[in-house]
């Protein structure tokens, strides 16, 4: 990591940028599908919600759980817990000045195997599909974290 | 992104790193909410845990879910899906150079939508209060994400 | 944050970037015990995931809720809550030049008290020795934050 300063300015900072902020995108977009769900499903968490679908006096029957709602939230912890470790691992993985092409891999395989991830979980895929979506991304953030570690290590 | 390194040192990264900690602070706040609920309203996710209120043997009641407790932490995993996001693409956005008043005007924006949904969801407002705070918080994201790829893209 | 250029590539940096990615890994290693406690306690939350384990009639009965990964997966969501905030603020505070010694104080301190967090969490040991590991782990993180603002406050 001696050349770190050199490296922020480099086209591998450049594609971190451009890919983490894609994969961030795309995890922010479950919250919209979450809301858009609740609202057609008719499902709410709180009851002060239901007044936007329902003024009468049956709203509490609207505090319920739904499982294509659920389902989309499933979908979007897992993104929290994947994406995240990757787009914080990933900044330090480009500030130890990684190969342009190298980084890319990493990065476009990362971004794609979240997008079909997300694919097979709300379409409920049979597995191994979504499990394989997940395996990959994972191991593609292994791989950063392996070159943080190997190159920047100071305990 | 071509002057980088000179915005890391900028008034910009300044007001980021300023407003960064203090919503991530707000967020880290809502874990003790959460345990201040959890021993008021003595409802417990783990067994060992009702110790800290009873000695008794009707502990196993104590193993419950409560409804304000439940708000609470929906209140703080909706601030892990926001508050991660901003930071992310906020500390991106902050290298590619903006000015500092639309920076400012984003970072000020976003931290009081979040301090507003907090309180709005807390204390169970009409909608749409809290689905207003939320998405104001949510352009704001956007926006800067949008300068991001507009900036940096290299894909 | 003056020399904060010069700091990215200082020891300090280095450090943060080794605790910050030993930590974040183990954050992902509760997705893999997530995944062997739903293969071996056959519980799942979808249904096209049961295929995995069985092939016959009766695999709706898997989708079930069992406590053990329920703990392994409030533990995961701790982790989100703690270490996400830790990396993020971590970052903010490497490049306020704090002395090496103070700041590996921090980084081993927190990530030691996750450690024992996970094993206390997972195993069930009596409070407070919970608390406890999540409370230092807290203060850790408050005490970057404090620095943060002190050294870059620009509102």
């Amino acid at each position: 990591m001696a050349e770190v300063v050199h490296m922020i300015d480099s086209e591998v900072f450049l594609a971190f940028s451009t890919y983490a902020t894609i994969v961030v995108l795309k995890m922010m977009l479950m919250s919209f599908l979450t809301s858009y769900f609740r609202l057609t499903k008719q499902a709410f968490s709180n009851y002060e919600d239901t007044a936007l679908v329902k003024s009468s006096e049956d709203r509490k029957k609207l505090v319920r759980v739904d499982q294509d709602v659920e389902r989309v939230r499933r979908c979007h912890l897992n993104d929290l817990e994947n994406v995240v470790p990757f787009v914080m691992i990933g900044l330090l993985y480009a500030l130890t000045g990684p190969d342009l092409s190298t980084a890319l891999l990493h990065f476009r395989v990362f971004v794609a195997s979240r997008f079909i991830h997300t694919v097979a979980y709300l379409m409920a895929l049979p597995q191994p599909s979504r499990g394989l979506a997940f395996g990959v991304g994972l191991l593609t953030t292994l791989s950063m974290a392996y070159r943080v570690l190997t190159t920047a290590l100071f305990l």
